[in-house]
């Protein structure tokens, strides 16, 4: 199958129209905070949420609302999270209402979202006042949306693909907010994507909830997992293929597109982590069970020794052996071995558990790069698994240690 | 029971010396890097070690050489852990056996510890050129010891104390060393502990064991689990109390002032974190189960959003639920009661899960000092638990960050 970036992010299937304004959440009027993604016909919907035992209001109310398969709309806020307040799935049914009011669609139908400060009243009052023009903005403006539900993201997240079912072209579109907070908060991901593939709403879960196993659910920033994290889909059918309702190779097809669509992101959203100079890809081969490759990729990812390290280009391969021991699986410690990589080269350092000389200069060019790879073999059977985090910085500490203003 | 605190950290109990030099494994001359304590007599021994399967070879020899319940020397050196090392068992070994050489004790009756950079071979020769000017130094020294051990620590830490068994005085020393790194590299505890007690191997090891539960183990500077993590005591009966061999009274006050030893020791310890500007203490409250207090002290504790809060002195208290929320044990987020505190006062921030009004410039006030309390009532029971730590800085960056040199 072949696969082919498109431009045009979620508006990019079919049927699809997107818009972003500042309403006034925000006191930057230059910095967007509402964002509308409609669908023209009712859409099979599929969602992934935070295990976190605090939840958003938000996304008790996107549960209850895509819990019978379908959804037509998304609305989604950026400055404040509408978390841990008394008041919260009051503001997140009345931001439903309020797109039922603008577009005609059911307040059932509608995926609502926030990030930002949690713990701080929502004022729903702008969002009212700006619901006209937001809806007025809709057109082909997937940017204006993925701007808007940016928080400390650095730059726009957004991907679209096209590829064949068939006869049919379809479509998968998505934008993203990565990790970042308003006031500071916590890191939060969003994930909206759009697809104009005819799939049930069954299988169209089937396909997100496997998916985010090796996408989103490989990323990490701080290890701090969000209240709000919502991952949604809308498949609205307008490409006419044929309805995807069992595991055919038509949903094969229609997984490895989203998964493309998926990975690309977790690596733009670990890129992007709060104050991150580099992404860090961290592949692990050669174990025992999949639950093994993806505990050991998931630990060294998330050590805040080996992500300091990374910052200081310095190839202290230990840390990544220690985080390796402390992951809580079983590995045969005396026969892993670890490479780091990046454009400018290979370089093991570690054989079969223990140190082996190599240049520093030449680990110092390697690891300066921004996209890193360490690669981990842990020589002990045929699974494998890949997750992506970044860098440690003096921005992270700056970010999340100043005072929220 | 009375519990003082008196001067001579692990000379303080009858019948220990100890000493510290500057062999040479350190390139700076100023600062020492190998230490030994004996006690004049064979004595009860007892450890806990990291759980890490990367193990320091010191570790494994000094849990072959304890297994019989018995030692009377340790030996310790700083600015290299002997860790993935091809010549790592041999080269501790080596190091028991000049123990021997000086001190004619037994070889398998000593204790040996490394600290420092990992899978960089460890030169013994200055260790072996040293070993007279080592033994020639042992006295009421326990200062020099404890500074010998030290690597990115930047306060020597040392406690001890006297208590009544029977009608017999004794006492109990101890010295560590903290989170720190050579070259630099991860964070490692060593916990040297001498009493004068007269207890049997067994009941040692049961004390030290619960001991670390609320000690040691509710310790974490950047959640980082070290290869190298030691504690070891030696008891060697010189207070001539009768012999604690079950678990009587006697027993329970050795445990108590054990624990006012190690609390005061992990207290040090949390709050000269690599780049800490002060010490946080949570304690929760209210938990339906033990191991619930436990495991939320611990997640709170240990998230990086907290602790970058910290810093800014900033009342983010949406944080602490967040990490509650994550922590993967079920409490019930509506009955969470959220204070923060320091000897500037109480601040309650969160009531029944929700935030509740208060001063940000008293807020700021309080989380200013240098050490700062988080209480967490979850009003679903009477289990308890403390944990210690520290705040997240630009100097814990730029202390891992910076390249090994």
């Amino acid at each position: 199958m072949r696969i082919k970036e498109v431009k045009g992010g979620v508006c990019a299937p079919e049927g699809f129209k997107a818009g972003g304004i500042h309403c006034g959440i925000r006191k930057n009027k230059a910095k967007k905070d509402l964002a509308l993604i409609v669908s023209e016909v009712r859409a099979a919907a599929a969602g992934v949420y935070t295990t976190n035992l605090v939840k958003g209001a938000p996304v008790v109310v996107t549960k209850n609302n895509i819990a019978d398969g379908y959804a037509q709309a998304i609305i989604c806020n950026s400055g404040n999270a509408n978390t841990c307040n008394s008041d919260g799935m009051e503001i997140a049914e009345k931001m439903c209402s309020l797109v039922k009011g603008v577009a005609g669609i059911s307040e059932k139908d509608v995926i609502v979202a926030s990030t930002g400060v949690i713990g701080q009243k929502l004022d729903v009052t702008p969002i009212e006042e700006g619901m006209t023009e937001l809806y007025n903005s809709l057109g082909d403006n997937s940017d204006s949306a993925a701007e808007a539900i940016m928080t400390t993201d650095t730059v726009k997240k957004s991907v679209a693909v096209e590829f064949r079912l068939g006869l049919k072209m379809c479509r998968i579109g998505a934008i993203a907010k990565g990790v970042g907070m308003v006031c500071p908060n916590m890191a939060t991901n969003l994930i909206f994507i759009t697809t104009d593939v005819a799939i049930s709403p069954e299988m169209l879960q089937l396909a997100l909830s496997e998916d985010v196993k090796t996408s989103f659910n490989m990323v990490s920033v701080d290890g701090d997992q969000s209240t709000n994290d919502t991952c949604c889909i809308l498949a609205n059918g307008l490409a006419e293929n044929d309805l995807i309702d069992d595991k055919s190779s038509d949903f094969k097809t229609f997984c490895k597109a989203l998964n493309y669509v998926t990975v690309k992101l977790s690596r733009m959203i670990a890129k992007d982590g709060e104050g991150a100079t580099k992404l860090i890809e961290c592949r692990v081969v050669g174990a025992d069970k999949k639950n093994t490759a993806k505990v050991v990729a998931r630990t060294v990812i998330k050590s805040s020794l080996v992500k300091a390290a990374m910052f200081g280009a310095d190839a202290n391969w230990g840390r990544v052996l220690c985080a390796i021991g402390y992951a809580g699986v079983n590995v045969d410690v005396n026969a892993i071995d670890v490479t780091f990589s990046s454009k400018k080269g290979d370089l093991p350092v570690c054989k079969g558990g223990y140190g082996i000389d190599f240049s520093e200069e030449k680990a110092k060019e390697i690891l300066s790069e921004d996209e890193v790879i360490i690669d981990i073999n842990l020589n002990s059977g045929s699974y494998k698994a890949t997750a992506w985090g970044c860098d440690l910085t003096y921005d992270y500490v700056k970010i999340n240690g100043d005072y929220r203003t």
